[in-house]
């Protein structure tokens, strides 16, 4: 069972997922080729993956047998594991409990695609749909606080097997580090302001248009004013909404549009780059703390970012988490909103 | 001059370092090739970096000559830059100055060596001295409030030039944001036990061996109970002090000994593995908050961070601020603490 284990002196979380257990010389292979054959997401192949957890079916198709648009399994090594209670417990001055979550593939296609931007808008609002669906489902489960939906591309962005196109969804029984500093920042600045600062930002942004890469349907895509690294991209609802999953069905289209207008964009223009995309969203509202996280309904703001992975983190960002970007927002902003990509 | 911007959300600080600007096609090139020749740092090549700042010299020899065993030169693609004035301003709901700081290269030895672990002790005692006489001239600069001593060692680990031991000294106008969370932990601690929280964790550890890696000479290596990474090793002095710069001369020598030790070890099992090594110290406790930053003596306690880097951090890490680390913090100090490095 892997293990959650606190920080005692900046509180954050590490998940020692000793299943997965890596001696010295494991770490003496060498790393990071992609293998790519005999991929396991293809239709057809649904006998080699755990079975199914959820599938956008063609009516009278079967679990586990083609006719599916996409599909979601567990993960074959998931850094979590669904069985089991949380047994939140002390040792002296340490705390940690169970390593008890979900995790989730999304194959996001039945054929042998690499890149979400290269599925048709209808696929990815396919996709939408079935995250919203899974999360949604997870959240029934009392032990979890949190599902982070996300997508590593290319070996630098954490992924190492197959091309085929999917993200993954980790359902986590603690409300992340960074999760929790955003919802703060936010609440700090409703509180003094009875404004939501994502609002705000998108108010001066859309006025000053310098750092827009799109402006589209209800959804626009920005090179943030404090980008942490080059091409660093985020995608906002102008509508005020703290909960990804409350993404009205009459918008998810125009939603699908702009990440596949934005992901082609970075694509082309960065010779297809490794990148992580992360949907940031409010954490579930419900629990002890039920009356604190309704306020972030007001305070807070979804988005996804996506990180084309570019440069190397080091000793300077470990030791500050100051990040260093080469690339002004201003400059990637120009250059993304200007590329024509047909 | 570079920019240092405020994330309005979060408060993290970034430094858009537009002179190293990069533009799309700057980043289809492949990245991180170690050039090997023509080494600048080598006793003789003095004229090959921009003009020292200091040097441990023998006694007679000339500034930019031969004749020293350690040597500071300015960076030559400083991420910030020693001259101007901070202008600290705002843009609408943004906050920005500029990219004012001091970049500095800590020069290891006069011979080609690319490990600091195959330094003599002698020589690594002279590196903090080093240390500390650069960052207690820095402090007296007083647009500066921290200054972080770190080393890139290896491609994946940020170094990108030569296999010359060094080291980076990076003086910031701004508290870094991991800075301040770790202060901030220490001292919620600190107020409620009236103990340092880095004492008791030592004293926990040295009680339960488990996590011990070596314990000589008054400084201690443990492996963290919450270890981010595999074979994340942490150096502390036993004796309290917030400050790595009050070291007392009687105590470096014992300090270089343990460095070496522990990167040996790490050296030794993980076959010469990239690794960033971080300086966590106390900021300078003077300016409007010096009373605030005085309370810092009673609950912070200086300490070295080492990261092998032989994982790759992806979207989960990137999204949440939690880690995923697959060697259990114990099996990684068991092999360090058992391996004979002779």
């Amino acid at each position: 069972m892997p293990q959650l284990r606190r920080d005692p002196i900046t509180g954050r979380w590490v998940i020692i997922a000793a299943e997965r257990a890596k001696r010295p010389e494991d770490f003496l292979i060498s790393q990071g080729k992609i293998v790519d054959t005999e991929c396991p997401f293809c239709e057809g192949k649904e006998s080699n993956t755990p079975p199914e957890i959820y599938a956008l079916r063609q009516p009278g198709t079967k679990p586990n047998q083609p006719g599916w648009a996409v599909r979601v399994v567990p993960s074959i090594s998931p850094i979590l594991r669904i069985e089991g209670t949380l047994n939140r417990h002390g040792k002296g001055i340490y705390d940690l409990m169970n390593g008890v979550g979900a995790h989730e593939v999304v194959v996001e296609t039945q054929t042998h695609t690499a890149h979400m931007a290269d599925l048709e808008p209808e696929q990815i609002k396919k996709v939408i749909d079935t995250y919203i669906y899974r999360v949604s489902d997870l959240e029934k489960d009392p032990r979890f606080k949190y599902v982070l939906i996300f997508k590593n591309y290319g070996v630098t962005a954490g992924s190492t097997m197959y091309k085929h196109s999917r993200s993954q969804l980790i359902a986590t029984p603690v409300n992340p580090k960074l999760v929790k500093e955003e919802l703060a920042g936010s609440k700090k600045y409703f509180d003094y302001k009875e404004r939501c600062i994502y609002c705000d930002i998108l108010r001066q942004e859309l006025d000053k248009q310098d750092r827009v890469i799109l402006d589209i349907d209800g959804f626009v895509a920005i090179a943030p004013f404090a980008s942490r690294f080059p091409f660093e991209t985020w995608i906002l609802p102008k509508q005020h909404s703290c909960d990804f999953t409350k993404t009205p069905e009459s918008a998810r289209m125009d939603l699908a549009r702009i990440l596949k207008m934005t992901l082609a964009k970075l694509k082309a223009s960065l010779g297809d780059p490794p990148y992580n995309f992360i949907v940031h969203t409010a954490p579930f509202r419900t629990g002890r703390k039920a009356g604190y996280w309704k306020t972030i309904e007001d305070d807070y703001h979804w988005h996804i970012e996506i990180i084309p992975r570019l440069t190397r983190v080091a000793g300077f960002e470990w030791g500050t988490g100051v990040y260093i970007n080469p690339t002004p927002p201003e400059e990637a902003a120009k250059y993304l909103r200007e590329l024509d990509i047909g």
